[in-house]
């Protein structure tokens, strides 16, 4: 048989490259704690009608779906809100709101392999449900900047849009939702030609293809240019209110908005409100996003419930740090070897590794029943700091020999006191 | 829209049972830490190939295949120990030998649903790949036996076979490794009966139903028994020869073995050597299992490799866990929330949220807007102990008050020295 590959898009992660995402999910973990926010695991499979109702035509043509041997349409995971705001329309339904939620693991999307972009690929995703307030979507905004600057990335900078300035252009205009989505699909894809045949009203088009020119560098000024901008549309209008809100809050809260984006959309189709995304200069795909939806819960089934979160790319981040050269910091431990000198010594070396894996310390065990040098020679090359050598003479006198092996010197330590004696 | 459900044999894990998954795979990875194992992380996604190779017609028939967008065909991961061979015949060849490898994740498998067996469920795999030495079968269950007690599982016991010495008997009368594998997977459902109408030759057939009924109460006794029941095998012999020594090695390390079962098979057709599981009496489904696999890395194209290991199945062991009453011991931690006494103040408010969280300190934000009065009964409803009420005239001070939501007191604190009073 010739050997097994994995399949495309998808990929194994070894060593540092797994210890850099445990490290990146320690660090979301730790956010989510600060911010008060409660793990929820929800599974990697769900019903494809769940996943696809609101997910927009980009993302469903993506997906990995199939039918389970029960006959049902299922798919796996694309992303993890669709999977929240089922939670929210039953299990959690009753909890009190705020109902902050983080959910770490793996999702699925079929899109072209490329650096940084797998079809396997690992998010942390915080949702804040039952407030429209824009506190809670420069809370998502706040906490994203944490975890930036808790992993240790430098210069990242953040991107913000409101998909409500676009959507109430369009709706006061009566383009249908469904066009909206259409509209605003072609414009996350910088389709903006495309988008605005869509568009019938003179007036509107005037309207949208405007407010394409009206970012400048200063922020604040891009705003109040939307706000000027679309006076006399008046959803659009309380949509720029709100982003100002919600610029001021997190600006106020010294995290980094390089740019507020008039043009902005995502490729998600439930967004309402506020969107944005995180981005470091070495790397032109986003390392997180997110924005608000206050529909979707109720087109779940549930009350009508505001709701706005945020998607980490984990995988993402692991790489910008990987390229910003920032290694999670950790401290080397001391590892040691136990190698019994013959065949019947071994019980009692492995005691005795026992007793040191109890005080915390890691012990191998050498199992290749090698010879005491070649086993020597072997762990100094793996760069274990010790070998604890099990001998007959040494364990009359309960004792061992404790070899540093980059010293190429040894001791005789009494076994009460080696624990001790290997972590001084 | 009607509301979603899970599919079905899929769940949802809330607050404490994720709590409660989390800190079981972290005493997993402290385990593969303190011996030596380094995490590896493999897709869910593999070649339907790769998975259903040496799996066994009873896993096969119950994963979960499909095509891909690229028509390939797939399967989500039933178990672990197929990526960990195919990597050790791939990126990992050159690895210097022992190799020691974790995985932690979700596994499939469209089993009947009931409790304690769901078609998504977690799994932490350790594997020790290079060696056939008797160490590296006892190191495998030693640790199981740690994690076991890490988790502070009482009463558990192992159970210890060798389906060598089953294959032993069968080689020894030519019946083929095929026939072999039908005859373990009835053996394994306990159907021996219709095992047994698989073997043809009269004497095989003594000596197969003979060692059903070899079993003693102690299990050196049984080793022994069954040694001098399969004499004539000299593969079996040696088999059982092998399982004495392990056992030995595993008792020594005061590992509690309560049964050593002759007739024991496992679902797994890889398996070439000793096998186990570990229960407690609470439940009769296993916590977790493994054994040795000297076959499946040459199989899949590598270099002929001895290898053995274990899958832990950890959602199990959390409902173990929950039946013996062990919680995991978390200390609880001091939780706040800031309330701005006004909307002007909410950038004040939330600058001292994030000095509290950066003082390491469970912060939330009223985000919901509500009325102070309102506000503090919720968050004494949901066991906050602190509000941090940010008001004008206090900030005049450089100050906030500090409510004890418990003891209904407040007092006014200086912003400077908020984080360290809350934390005293």
């Amino acid at each position: 048989m010739p050997t097994f590959q994995t399949v495309r898009g998808m990929r194994d992660l070894l060593a540092e490259d797994a210890e850099m995402l445990n490290f990146v999910i320690s660090k979301a973990r730790e956010t989510a704690k600060l911010y008060g926010y409660r793990e929820v695991i929800t599974p990697v499979i769900e019903p494809y009608e769940l996943l696809s109702a609101k997910s927009g035509e980009e993302i469903r043509s993506r997906m990995f779906t199939f039918k389970d041997l029960g006959n049902r349409t299922v798919a796996l995971r694309p992303e993890f809100t669709a999977s929240i705001a089922r939670l929210a329309t039953t299990a959690l339904k009753n909890e009190p709101k705020p109902l902050r939620t983080l959910s770490v693991g793996s999702v699925y999307r079929y899109d072209e392999p490329q650096r940084g972009r797998y079809r396997e690929f690992y998010q942390s995703d915080f949702e804040i449900i039952g407030t429209s307030n824009p506190e809670a979507d420069a809370e998502i905004i706040l906490l994203t900047d944490r975890l930036m600057r808790a992993v240790g990335l430098r210069n990242y900078a953040f991107k913000l849009g409101h998909v409500g300035v676009i959507r109430g252009i369009l709706s006061q205009e009566n383009v249908d939702e469904k066009a909206q989505n259409a509209i605003l699909q072609r414009m996350d894809k910088k389709e903006f030609d495309e988008a605005f045949k869509l568009v019938e009203s003179e007036e509107c088009l005037k309207t949208l293809r405007g407010s394409l020119e009206l970012k400048s560098d200063d922020v604040f000024e891009t705003v109040e240019r939307i706000q000027s901008h679309v006076e006399g549309y008046s959803k659009a209008a309380s949509s720029a209110e709100d982003l100002k809100k919600i610029l001021k809050l997190v600006t106020e809260g010294e995290c980094p908005v390089a740019t507020v984006e008039p043009a902005f959309a995502r490729g998600l189709e439930y967004y309402t409100g506020m969107i944005f995304e995180v981005y470091i200069p070495e790397l032109d795909i986003a390392l997180g996003g997110g924005g608000r939806y206050d529909k979707l819960i109720e087109v779940f089934g549930g009350e009508p419930t505001p709701a706005t979160g945020v998607a980490h790319g984990l995988d993402r981040i692991a790489l910008a740090m990987q390229m910003q050269k920032t290694a999670p910091s950790t401290k080397p431990e001391k590892r040691v070897v136990v190698v019994p000198v013959k065949e019947e010594l071994r019980g009692e070396a492995l005691r005795i590794a026992q007793k040191l894996r109890e005080a915390g310390i890691p012990t191998e065990f050498e199992v290749m029943g090698r010879k005491m040098a070649k086993a020597l020679e072997d762990a100094d090359r793996r760069k274990v700091d010790y070998a604890i050598i099990v001998g007959e003479r040494e364990l009359k006198q309960g004792a061992v020999m404790v070899r540093n092996l980059a010293k190429r010197e040894q001791i005789l330590v009494e076994i009460a006191k080696l624990a001790e004696k290997v972590q001084s």
